[in-house]
């Protein structure tokens, strides 16, 4: 671990002369963890041409000196990691253009920082801790498979406490104690459980609608395991489907058959999504598909790259994505399938072993 | 719901004209939700000297349909929320002077702001709708009462499931079904359950340590129900408690007692923070609670005002607020009673209504 974040605080510090940057002001935490490991709530680390510095408070003394590896810890009795980075920010003369993460920095703290720090040129610095989370390590791989495994172990559950008059809630609920029996270390995003109508809602949460007697339940879930995510969406069918949604459901499946083949290293991002668009139109169900086919995952549950229309970002092995199209009949009913794969060396692995016949439960 | 969003948006449009404002651009969802009453996760909402305006995007049509109350929906196809609310900024010439929320809005989109509205000055508005939150109304009171009451009826089931052996993961999961259950929409945190030596951590998790044979276990939870939160914390002990543990419990318990009997209108938040603090002190466990005595909850766990040292904030009755001193022995256990209570005309309403005394289990 020690060096795994060395050589990434190293990594971003090579970056940081081509911008010409003396330092970066590093706030957004998924970062700092993979920068320093520091899994906290409140945390600021500046990285500069000599120095890897943790900020954080009293709160975190411990925790920070159980997972911090490469960086020094500044802790300042009675002041935020925000106050004690500005205040050390301000002794450190060399640091003359400082580069901040405008994505995620809020304009207040940009301005609280200007004014305290007066000497330094506060600039933006490009995506360059993001462009790293986004082809993996092995190690990280291995993590999030470890997720996606135990992720893809939740469907038998699921399967049993899908049964109609129980609540979307209360079935979300069991497929939340299953994973934390399990062994997940919580669930990486809303649980959604959509049935019925409600399944046509693309972001329809778990809610107090019963589970109904016939019709399709998109369940979208994921957990987090030593911190990576899983993702994984199946549409489980109760009762009988009719022949409208069997269609649907084939279409869908085949949409993301077609986007799992267009995942290999050289394609830009945008040709995935397109596979599952061109396959979606040819069943005229184009229209329906009203997102985008995926995301990048990892750390976080959203992350580089967008997988979308246009989007040119080129794949290369090593990186996490989900691909995931569905058609929303509005008023009718809807059905996603979503799988977590790899980018390997010829194509990709799917992490999210699962079935996706139409299943009658 | 019509009248209480119009006059939510009246009473900010008022307040424009004080801080010389044309318009305010709200990007807060948790302000979005009160102001209009959208729940989604994508929005933005400009309150100008003439009219209320609500952007989203195609995922939610139907959603904003359903909730937004008070103000236009607008949708553009193909559009963010935030692209879209810039092109309508960029014709109405009328609107000179734009504020915005500093405090959440990032760099990167402030620029994207300045950018695309050039005409526009761009200003950081006060923290208006944190000030009109920071009151409820009696239907958020309600609100609220509702979701503290389900909340203290959690912790049955969680008596019932803490037992020596099983993970504090799996407690929680347990708790969290209960939740479920009992009709919550979700939890309004991530739930801790530390038990032991990690009692003595204040941001403990629920972790898969083991439930001790003997010792404190700090479970602090709460729930979201309709939108609003609940807060309370209990700490439980396994086993037949020391002498020192029940001097510390104590301690505790009198701290927050000293605590809420400082909660009353006219006096001045840091002032309940300073009647805790006082009694550890005079119990010489005053260095062992390190962090502030609470904070205003409602739609958001954590929202104005801060109950800490120093805040001078004046009670006034309809606000809610946590009151939650603790004792951290590093190494040995930690202590933390906390209620959510309403400031009344006398004084305060504790709303999770939960026996305190020292429960062994």
């Amino acid at each position: 671990m020690y060096m795994r974040a060395r050589s990434r605080l190293q990594s971003l510090q090579e970056e940081l002369s081509k911008y010409k940057l003396d330092a970066i002001l590093v706030g957004h935490l998924p970062n700092i963890r993979y920068l320093c490991g520091f899994s906290g709530s409140a945390g600021l680390l500046v990285v500069s041409d000599r120095e890897f510095e943790f900020f954080t408070d009293g709160r975190y003394t411990l925790q920070a000196r159980e997972e911090v590896k490469g960086a020094r810890i500044r802790i300042e009795k009675g002041k935020s990691a925000f106050a004690a980075a500005m205040d050390w920010l301000t002794e450190r003369k060399q640091i003359k253009r400082l580069g901040i993460e405008a994505a995620y920095m809020t304009v207040a703290d940009r301005e609280a920082l200007a004014k305290r720090v007066r000497r330094v040129r506060i600039a933006n610095a490009p995506a360059l801790i993001e462009r790293m989370r986004m082809v993996k390590s092995d190690e990280e791989i291995a993590r999030i498979r470890t997720a996606c495994e135990l992720g893809s172990r939740l469907l038998d559950p699921l399967t049993d406490v899908l049964k109609p008059g129980r609540t979307e809630s209360q079935v979300a609920g069991q497929l939340e104690l299953a994973a934390r029996n399990a062994g997940a270390d919580q669930m990486a995003f809303t649980t959604i459980i959509a049935g019925g109508r409600r399944s046509a809602l693309p972001h329809g949460r778990a809610s107090f609608a019963a589970v109904p007697d016939e019709g399709f339940v998109v369940c979208d879930f994921g957990v987090i395991l030593s911190g990576y995510c899983s993702d994984m969406t199946r549409t489980l069918h109760v009762g009988c489907p009719s022949t409208e949604a069997r269609r649907v459901y084939g279409a869908v499946r085949e949409a993301q058959q077609a986007a799992l083949e267009a995942v290999r290293p050289g394609k830009a991002v945008g040709e995935v999504d397109a596979a599952a668009r061109k396959l979606l139109h040819k069943r005229e169900l184009g229209k329906y598909f009203t997102h985008s086919t995926g995301h990048g995952l990892g750390l976080e549950i959203h992350e580089a790259p967008r997988v979308a229309a246009g989007q040119t970002e080129i794949l290369r092995p090593g990186m996490v994505i989900t691909v995931e199209p569905g058609v929303y009949l509005p008023g009718k009913f809807g059905v996603r399938i979503e799988d977590t794969v790899v980018v390997t060396e010829t194509g990709c692995e799917i992490l999210t072993k699962c079935p996706k016949e139409l299943l009658s439960v």
